[in-house]
């Protein structure tokens, strides 16, 4: 393809300097994704700076043929704000877009822009003595944008929801140019089926975010935090039943990791300490958070729950954290698994669920199962429990070569751990979304009834085919 | 259109004759909606008992280009179960499919058939201390399938959300024929854009549902119930905020009503009395529920509302149901309403939304502009204030014809009331949907880009146009 240089030479006009470049160095940090396993070219770096730009900048697009890579923090999970090598793409920043455009204090309502930093729209609720009830490891560079985009999930899931439950209103730039603004928002409104939620975790195939309207939670009122020693995820899941039975909605957050993924920690994470004398074969953090003016005595219940487990042979030695900076110590370990066990060795990924009763099954079935096929490897799985959703990593052997190995075996054995999880019901991307890295494997293994409508959509409202190509949406079984 | 004697003969042989039906005695109770507005014709009334029936069934339709309309308990409020005049349709009833498919009690999730009413979910759940949060009216005739297609809303909007809030997996026939199997339960399930989003609230449009998978939750622990008089919305809507601030999410209803109402309900339904001893300018009927093993004492945090209600000069008098049987009269009521304003003469009735905070003002704005434009009406808003949802009717004039005077004057006195709706930024459907009655207006009043995303994905899930012809998704603006 020839550059297309009077394309170019109109979105210079229309973006100016600070909207428009081409300069290889200031390019180059985003066309990589932040884990570096996936790399493109754009023709150009795009950044509007507003809605209206963005409208015009789509049309202009569309009038010709350009395809745009909508880009938030650039620290999604499975390549899906990176381009493709053609280098015919533009990559669109929403990063200037960062404005936070009302908060109501009473209604408890954000509308910010795609652009806004989720550290910073915790900041900004915590101001106002409110917050925002989603977090995870990313956000420093994470945006509400690409959180929208692709339904992200986190730690505090189990309590309330993923992004989905989050949004009360958007607005998008569809793939003509024009502006879906659904930001107002109804407690109840029927005209219609929600477009709203065929926006939410497209990942920027069907429109592209640009502002929100997001749901905030009064300031919490205090928390209690412990940390188990467990010999089995079976019993973990007894003790979250027991957890969810003495705690209700004060059950914020259970995570579980197993004995491999605290010792990666231990050995890799500076400034970190084992919370109980002995590794466990599995470990539990359980957060209960209150919220203010309830008369709650969390320590009290966490202690129950603690007790209770212990009675019942679940739990073989437990701790609570003595004051907020314990607690930040023991979530530190659990947002230290994914790097430590990066830092151990190559491994293969999965960020798999299925139904929330049939996880510790699942994981007790699951490990043996991958390690009789893959022999020389290390199934290890932690995460969230409480959502049925856990990181499922595949270890390679410690002569591995890093870059490699992934190459040489990765294909086979995620394609393996996908069958296992379908057969189970399970789902192949429970919080990363598909992106460019499991579009194929959710083309082979997705229902094909679903992964039509899913091309169907994607025609209807993008027929020209140019909001982020290659991403998320099948391609047709060949015929 | 001649008569397609080779796709009923095909259609007869697959259901057989308890599916299968052009028995004009056994049609004509289907064929006018509950309330005798939308009256039209069919070529039969197609009853399958499985889902591979209604695949097999709409599978033959598409073949045969013949349309379908999708029908549950046939107590819509917009005639979006009723078939057009032209008799070239068949309605395709889900009544015979009610089995209950599954109840996981541990995970509080039921798996459903379509045609199951909401009366007997209710009851089905209550058999295992459980229940459904969601209720309506129409409880005793409205079905799963229904409820699911039009995202009903009720009476528990408020702390329990609308039917889209309590549908965990869907199943569906798609205008092919091909079944969307999504019943599994995922907390998190990120492959792709959320398909079973889509389906809710599409009134048949893009799918017609045959099964789901609903939440349920605890059994109540107990409810409080009060009655206070008011000189104002604007004060009902301070009392609001004061329930919320001081119950809560134990706050599960606040409703209001009028002076109009209220002496509607007392002429024309038996056995009710009002609770206090004078009528009020307006009535909040407010409802705090418990759930089983919290020790919250109900009757006092009402009582501390209304005390502080009254303090703050917001309520007038008030009273606390003594026992259960008093909470049912109020609720009665509540209840009647509809019936009752019904009773008293012909009325353009509109269900309306705007954000929460902006209701009462609206209401306030909005009676006596109507009342300026239509005097001998007489504009009366009653219902969900705590979702921003008010059902608002405009009642005829003493001498007015029921019948006559709605045709006469209904179509300018409606475009009005949305027209004056749309200004506030609200919805000309808040829980009703759109169906036939309003499909135009939508078109008329609705956002263009939405409407165009609502008529894309119509042609792209149902390129022949077969499933629910006419309803919902509104006509493309003349050239």
């Amino acid at each position: 393809m020839s550059e297309p240089t009077e394309f170019l030479a109109a979105a210079e006009a229309l973006l100016g300097s600070r909207g428009f470049t081409r300069d290889p160095d200031l390019m180059d940090p985003w066309l990589t994704d932040w884990r570096g396993r996936f790399s493109g070219k754009a023709l150009a770096l795009l950044s509007p700076s507003s809605t209206q730009e963005v409208s015009r900048t789509v049309r202009l697009c569309a009038d010709h043929g350009i395809a745009i890579v909508p880009q938030g923090g650039n620290s999604g999970m499975c390549g899906g704000a990176t381009p493709d090598a053609s280098g015919n793409a533009v990559l669109l920043s929403l990063r200037r877009m960062d404005a936070i455009r009302s908060l109501d204090t009473e209604a408890r309502q954000i509308v910010c822009e795609a652009g806004l930093v989720l550290q910073t729209l915790h900041e900004v609720a915590a101001r106002e003595r409110l917050r925002f009830p989603l977090t995870l490891g990313g956000k420093g560079s994470a945006t509400v944008g690409g959180l929208i985009s692709t339904n992200a999930g986190g730690t505090q899931v189990l309590r309330h929801g993923v992004m989905r439950d989050q949004v009360l209103g958007l607005e998008a730039v569809l793939a003509d140019g024009s502006i879906f603004n659904g930001l107002t928002v109804l407690k109840k409104d029927n005209r219609g089926f929600d477009l709203k939620q065929m926006l939410i975790g497209s990942e920027g195939t069907l429109g592209i975010v640009t502002a929100a309207t997001l749901r905030l939670l009064p300031e919490t009122g205090g928390r209690s935090v412990a940390w188990a020693g467990l010999k089995s995820i079976g019993d973990a899941r007894k003790l979250l039943l027991l957890a969810q039975d003495k705690a209700g909605h004060y059950l914020e957050g259970f995570e579980v990791m197993p004995q491999h993924s605290l010792e990666a920690v231990l050995a890799h994470t500076p400034d970190t300490r084992n919370p109980l004398t002995d590794i466990h074969p599995w470990q539990a953090l359980i957060e209960l958070v209150g919220e203010p003016g309830e008369a709650a005595d969390l320590p009290a219940i966490v202690e129950d729950i603690l007790a209770a487990g212990m009675e019942q042979g679940l739990v073989d030695d437990a701790t609570i954290a003595a004051n907020e900076s314990q607690a930040e110590a023991f979530w530190l370990m659990r947002d230290e698994i994914a790097p430590a066990e990066r830092a151990v060795g190559p491994a293969m990924q999965h960020d798999i669920s299925v139904p929330v009763a049939r996880m510790a099954d699942f994981v007790e079935a699951a490990i043996p199962q991958v390690k009789a096929r893959f022999p020389d490897t290390l199934p290890v799985a932690f995460g969230h429990l409480g959502d049925g959703n856990v990181h499922f990593h595949v270890i390679g052997p410690a002569d591995a070569v890093r870059g490699q190995w992934e190459l040489d075996q990765g294909k086979t054995i995620s394609a393996y751990v996908h069958d296992l999880v379908t057969e189970w019901g399970g789902s192949i991307s429970a919080e990363h979304g598909i992106g460019q890295m499991k579009r194929d494997e959710l083309g082979r293994l997705g229902d094909p009834v679903a992964n039509t409508m899913l091309r169907n959509v994607k025609q209807a409202l993008d027929p020209q085919g140019i909001l982020n190509p290659g991403k998320l949406v099948p391609l047709a079984p060949a015929p």
